[in-house]
């Protein structure tokens, strides 16, 4: 049986047991290695956005050597089979997959909600504003094609929260939401204000992280990190579209650099005014409730049961317990 | 010209500059001094929930020192004048004031919003319950005769935020009007659950606080503090009502015991559960927000510009800017 | 050779090498795997209380599979060997052993200590109260079956120090004793008061742990804490036997609350008096002593000469030295 | 005896002791008091660059009160005379002096090199760059006209170290020295970029202070603070410049965000590059050694001997000797 | 009425209204202050071991500004009078004290209990000793000319605990009596190395502070530390009485070094063996409860009811209540 | 082929694969292990001071298991060959090697520099100096024949910075330099004294470190540190050139307990001198820039590119960028 491009994903592995797959991979890793009895082979992990699997490539393997590295998209042709419980994969042929041939979303995790739907509530969001200087400012950064399109596409961290493709623009939409129903309890907060701080606070992330094959940093995100990357934007932006208010670049400019509310994470100041204070306090609480999502579904996952809590949260320094489930028991 | 009874409150003292005035007091300080010339006068400061006022007494002082310490309710008749731009009072007559004379709202900073509606409202939220036992367990609290007009009318710290009378019952219905507007967007969150929380993470304050003619901390405020006090009360609470269900127990227990959300803060545990980390996160942001609003006020109060941050805010290791203030400009 | 039952403990291999043996075990880790030649076998780590075994089971596994799981008790057959120096088990019989063939202290380390003459010294010390009020209060504990029956066999820790059944009554005995010692010297100390502290301090770990057939936390150990837990009983003791005075109640509740002495080890309040402070001082040093009790043991079991140092011991962040087995020599 | 304009500075006081003087002053501090016998009068503190004085102004009040504020520069004729053996000034006239009166070098400390040479070591410093790029950033900071006069005039810090008019050229010149001296001992550094961070690391300063008639923080130093103000110029600098090489950019930037060493003292990121390390270190260092040299002149002036420390210094958390007078003796 | 050589205290000055005294006091401060109508006065405040006492001189004041300081012994003849419900003396004439006429427990704090007593105490347990080399060594110190009488005077501290002549003895010979109590519960620990470490840790201080006329800290004290200083002692009395053994001097060695038990309290190292923890834990313990005697004492002073706690405690980040008087009531 | 003594070096594996070579190594590592067949094996890692190699012994094992262990140096016999990518050696002989056939140099890391004339270029500053009893001093350290040779080679650490022979001079005669360049720009410091600090502040190490065949800590290293080492050191020369200035010694003393700059660093003292604060300042960046050095050579070792960061570096707490290479680019 043979399939034809990417109709075949890691996760269905058993379906394909012992049969003959032709399908793309991202080559996560890849060492050559020595057979005992001379010559080389390969020992491969090859990965979609729903898994990874052991490869093995026995023979005629130099042109793979010579062109393939970690993390390129490769075409290759081999047998599923079982081994000590585990699925994997012997590889017949292996070459680089030409970009035209990948869709990307076949590789990396990816948001499950509309792309295009959060994208117009957020649009609308800022359609709305009754200050048509914060609208301008807002509009200026999702309309530009450097920006606007890698908002829509980036994940939100290297790993924890929200590590996936859209998870940005996902985080972005929710914290919007939530930030709109708490409001009305402070008075003192400027609704439009706020909004902004929401949608602009983690824009650095799109020069922070980068999402080809896999999620990694770039290096001015190691360098400069995406707070500080985003307000050099955000002065671009003032200086594009002047005259702007002077008031109203402060009070953005320090939205973005006191969002994560403390020193020791990297925020130069501390949030001073209400909506400062605001936006960091949903934000953190975003964060950390996608945490505990994550964490619930991989508890789910090693079949814990309704009275346990997770497993240790080092980046919470707590274990977790899923309320809802423990209540209604088995 | 003469006042009757609490018609002098000290805010007013500009109108009555050379008037004499009969009215009750809380005695904040006394002191007393010995004459150049011989004999003895007091130094002392009166105060009402409006203000204070520095006071001497010349003669005839021998029965209040005798019979009046610091906290005591006073009635007086003496002269109001004006020394070196401030005012004062000179006391011509100086007794203790009987319980029945004083209404103890007159001397403590209160709420200005109605206790009865507040009261209203958040009995309105609980007999909304979808689970009978937590609207069981919450009424048994606010149906204790020890424990709902204590909560009427117990500020909800000695100072800082909320360090008025009615003081834990505002900021209680506030916490759960946002609590209510922020749980629809985490669908992991028991929406009862949290609101329990929310009404009785504070309820050891009744306990932990004393507020007779002034606001402190008593004996067993400051040797075990509100949160172990409410985790006593909700453990007699059970016992009471019995039976009731273990799991709701441990999980109101954890509420509590958490909702501090630092070990530094007094909370034994960090918050676990949806509700406790979402419970925490919005105190914590109540407890900011109404600082930063008697932050402005202070700041109002000794005319800063709207183009200047507040006096440094040493709990918040900050100074603020009320925003609004500054974009509307003078 | 057959054994009969548990007269074979896991430290004993070496003499039934090649042996086949009929004992029982705790199982404490079981893997299904696949065979080479199709079909499956088990991988399983078999223990006692001296020490745990690797074991292979090759055949007749359904049974095994369908019935037994990680943490129970076990009744095997087998023949014990040596592979690459370390002693193994290969199973020919493995069935769940029924509660009437298990003494659980032949699974679980415990103390060497005579559990009821310790028991009669605790009681002993209590007898001699002058105070009848704390008195009447611990003995109300330790009457209680179902405190004293647990306080007699729980372990003290999950790990670390006196990690044994029997090692919280060894630990509070040897507590009792040493402030019994050094109370002399402070006049301040209210020796009832402080015996009563070290008695009941760690009383909440007879419900924040269990030791069926491994140590573990219960979810109420890990979501309230042994502190909170003890908080707990004695407001429920305290209201039992009524009247009760309410000074001695808050002295013992604050030792309780205080004693691990620093927020960060999860005290909500620092020790304020004079029996909390002493309390909390020597209970942290016997917790520390027995830690370096152990270190030694284990540097003296891997062959450590009398001038090296032990392992690095990250919970005291340095290394320990014997000095009297460093002054003694080789 | 009348002097003319601004002879007389506050430090000369005792040779005018019961003198009439007229002059000008900052006006430092301004009460309206009410003098006994009725009617108002001035308590005041005037300064210039070399101390402040105490002054008192007992007619003609109304034009002062309505005209001047603290902060204003005003002229005045007033007696010099000494009470409780300070010295002290009673005003006759006092009004507001004209801008082309003052010199405001007269009323701040300053500098005490020059500030022209320092300024042309600084540039040919940059002139002697190998990097043309590097060249021709820096002198677009030294050239542009809103920069330019500022570095030049603005002081490093409100207080603490080089809190004085030039100050921030004086530690950067000072800085860059030392990084010159230091820089051939390490061949991974380059100098070139080197001495640009050390020109450019603090030149957000010129946005973050006043230095008006005194020195204080700008709403934009206190919300945004001069790392991330330095790090906007930087960005508008270089599109001014385009094209500017992306690697020296992120280089540049890097080290300003990184230059204060530690996240608690407002740096997003730690230095990881060479220059930005030799940077950190030496800027820490200038900063403690002009610290140290302060509080050696205030030691001194207070009378201290060769074998006393001085005050405990809280910013550094010690005290501090001064060897060489200690080695000296008296 | 004239009195004879400091048969005056100042505690007694009740007894002296409007009487003359001479006496001879610590002159703790010393201002010179110039009179309304023209030439100088002194305003003191001088002290003896009880209290301080405020003093004016009015005439004859050019000797004692002359031959007078701070810090000097001085011999006095004044009026005592009481003002504003305190005691002051006026004083008719002030002279220099000369050493003879001087004894300087007169005027600081001291031990009450017997220093000799106290020594013949600690000599005995040194006698005691099993191991003859570590007798030999303490002796050495104690011995010594220049080191045994400043042990018997010096004081435990500046401030805060044993604040006084004879407090480093006192803190010392209370410290061996809870180790000598404490260590038979310990089998690990070396009864003579122990108290060995007990009797030398503290040794240094006879160097880091002063103790004439008042308690200071030495130059040494300040730059070195008590903790060091011990350690150059050790190492010169071990070179002293060589041949001792290495390991012995390792041991103690150590134990000086740990015993603050925390690098942030100056030990440059952490307790590693079972006496140097035992020393640190208990040495920590007796410094805590001797503050909290002072803090008791300090309430009782003020006034404080048996419900109430102390002052809050910097040093100790809490206040304290006195268990003792609060269970015995009014 | 047969290669003569210490030809062979592992890092030349590749030129002799396949060959039998005899030479001399440290024995790393050593494993007795048991044959599948019956009898044992030897499993070991030898090492030389280029790198380490897998080695194994099959037959003949008798007297290596009885004469060598982990730590010796050795003489073998055995052919290399390469399997799975990985050099090994196969050993035909074993035994132990003695100390007249052995160079330590061939073992163990070692300084690039020429130790002779680091050693003379060191003297030749102390014989500059202007202050005669600092180069007294200074010479009686480096002249003693206990410290002289073992400065010459010891290590500056176990691992980490400077970690081979002649480290520790390498460090300090760097540190000279530096201190050297930076000192004319601050007047305050005393240059012989700076140098005297430089020279002396890491001689404890001589008694802290073990170099033999391996690098590693002594006991006393673990019980008292460098920094006390030193200082003891320090008070028995002063005793030795007796009679030497008071006032040096402790502003040697000093320098010496305060370079690491903080108490968590085992400083028992924070440096208070300006010699002291630029040695320490100084002595941080001189190990910062080691170990970047380090991680550079490590990074390219690992093949990393040029816009690549270098792995974590955990003692830093952040990665690091090689900003010569990145700039230069590929």
């Amino acid at each position: 049986m043979l399939l034809e491009m990417k109709e075949f994903f890691v996760q269905d592995a058993a379906r394909f047991e012992n049969c003959t797959v032709t399908t793309y991979f991202v080559l996560s890793s890849m060492q050559v290695r020595e057979k005992k009895q001379g010559g080389q082979y390969l020992a491969l992990i090859v990965s979609d956005r729903t898994e990874s699997l052991e490869a093995r490539m026995w023979d005629d393997v130099a042109d793979p050597i010579a062109y393939c590295s970690e993390g390129c998209y490769v075409k290759v042709q081999g047998d599923i089979s079982k081994y000590q419980g585990k699925y994997q994969i012997t590889l017949k042929k292996l070459r680089l997959a030409a970009d035209s041939e990948i869709d990307p979303t076949d590789f990396q995790p990816a948001t499950k909600f509309d792309v295009e739907e959060m994208w117009a509530e957020l649009r609308g969001y800022v359609s709305a504003f009754q200050n048509s200087d914060l609208r301008r400012l807002v509009f200026s950064f999702l309309d530009d094609e450097r920006i606007g399109p890698a908002f829509k596409s980036a994940p939100a961290a290297k790993r924890l929260h929200h590590a996936w493709l859209g998870g940005l623009l996902e985080h972005v939409v929710t914290l919007v939401r939530v930030c709109l129903a708490a409001a009305p309890f402070y008075p003192e907060v400027d609704r439009d204000l706020l909004v902004t701080g929401a949608i602009l606070h983690d824009i650095g992330k799109v020069r922070e992280l980068e999402w080809n094959s896999s999620f990694s940093y770039t290096l001015e995100g190691q360098m400069v990190g995406h707070i500080s990357i985003a307000q050099g934007m955000l002065r671009e932006k003032v200086k594009e579209i002047a005259p702007f208010p002077e008031k109203l670049t402060l009070l953005v400019e320090h939205m973005i650099l006191s969002h994560h509310g403390k020193y020791e994470f990297g925020s130069p100041k501390l949030p001073m005014t209400p909506e400062a204070i605001l936006l960091s306090a949903l934000d953190d609480l975003e964060a950390k409730m996608q945490a505990l999502r994550n964490e619930f579904a991989a508890a789910e996952a090693v079949g814990k049961g309704p009275d346990e809590v997770t497993e240790w949260v080092r980046s919470m320094d707590r274990a977790l317990l899923d309320s809802k489930k423990f209540l209604k028991g088995d």
